[in-house]
This record gives structure tokens, sequence and C-alpha cells, in this order.
């Protein structure tokens, strides 16, 4: 298996724990790190293994979570780092997200995850609640 | 120079330029690949140094692009990769921010940059126009 074909595996593995519900998938997912970082749309950073799998755990129980499916990954590998950009489609509403992977130990790990909401720039309206076309 | 400052100080480069409508300075610390890539705020992700360049170029030359003010950078370093979490205060609205950088001939250099708008959690208000606080 080529390297982009393992790291959109693993970031369909991801995915597919969330979908799940599969809270020790998703954990085993992540790098063994105390530096592993998340930005949840809306969300400060959040940085270390205990507040990054806590956050997933919270989320992961909340029964009222959304469907996410993950769409149109690439994957861009710079040696035994790589990010995947990727359309999240969380209940239909996009967000772009970067999942960043690092090798260890043979295998592809989460070592940072970010999601923003996507402005619909494309529609009819000019929306003023737009999170920020406009910022930069 | 520890890699930590000097990470810190690319970072800090990259704002200063963008603060003094430098694009030759900008576009000098982002790597010269065409694997770069950039999700501003409400956008979906771009990639490749001729768009994500451009979007830079017509940024700075808007007259009435905000200031923006880097603040609390944490570098997180991992061999000849390192990525920044920081906030960007964007006329003092609060952005989550990761800029990742890549060790080129001795130089860090921007690879990926993605900011985020943060929802206004302990605010007083309910915002129903919250860009994702609830999604993931």
């Amino acid at each position: 298996m080529s390297d982009v074909d393992a790291i959109i595996a693993a970031n369909a593995a991801f995915y597919a724990a969330f979908a799940a519900g599969d809270f020790a998938a998703l954990a085993e997912l992540w790098a063994d790190e105390e530096t592993i970082s998340c930005i949840h749309p809306g969300w400060p950073a959040i940085i270390g293994r205990t507040a990054v799998l806590g956050s997933w755990r919270d989320i992961l129980r909340n029964p009222a979570r959304p469907e996410i499916v993950c769409a149109e990954p690439q994957a861009i590998v710079a040696a035994d780092q790589a990010r995947v950009l990727c359309i999240e489609l969380v209940e239909g509403t996009p967000l772009a997200t970067t999942n960043y992977f690092k090798r260890i130990d043979g295998s592809w790990r989460l070592v940072h995850h970010q999601s923003s909401p996507i402005a619909q720039f494309l529609g009819e309206t000019d929306d003023p609640a737009d999170p920020g076309r406009s910022v930069h």
C-alpha cells in the first residue's frame, strides 16, 4: 500500500470510528503524545492527550451528535508527516478540515485536527452571519 | 537560536509582512512547493503556490484589509516540521489559527495555514449564528 493510500485509509478510519461511536478506536488513531492538538469548529485550540481525547469522548457520548461524512480527501505527504485536506459534511453543512498525521512505528496516527465552517460563497444570499469571508 | 525560537520568529515575520502589506516578504515565507495549502476563514481549502499566494496578494491589495495581531503563539516541533497554534485577533475578533512550517535549507517556511472563527462561548448571548459550537 502506498503512503497516500495508507494515509487516506487512516483518515477514513477516523470518520468510521466517529460514525460508530467507537471511542477506543478513535483514541487509538491519535498519537500517544502530549503535543496532539485539536481545533473543533468554533473552539479555541486544545492541546494534550487528556484534553483532546476528552473532547472527543464528550462528543461521542452525546446521542444527538451529528452524522459526519468525509468528502474529497487529499493527502499531502512530507517524509513521516502528512496532512489530509477534506470536506466534512456535518448533516450536510460543509466544513473545511485538515487532519495531520505522523508515521509512528509504521502507522499513521493523528497529531492535529482542525475544522472550519465554509461560508456559502456561491449561494444567492449575502449572509451577514457569514463567519469571516471578508476577514482575511 | 533554538528551533522553537526560530519557528516563533518565522511566525512573527508572517504577521509582520501582512501588517506591512509586504507581499514579497510574505511570499518568501511560504515554501516554494506546489503542495502548499491554505484555509482562510470561511473558505474551502486552496492548494498550490499560485492559488495560495494569489489569495494573499488579493488580500494585501485590499486597502480595507483588517489589522491582524497574533497572540499566544505555541510551537510544536517534530523533526523538520512544526506547527504554531495561535490566536489571530482580527480587529479584535479571535480566530483559532494553525500555521504549519517545514525546515527547508535551514529556514522554516510555511506549508499550510488555517484560521477558524472562535465562538464566543463565555459571552452572555447564545448566538444562533454561532459558526459551529454544537457541530462536533
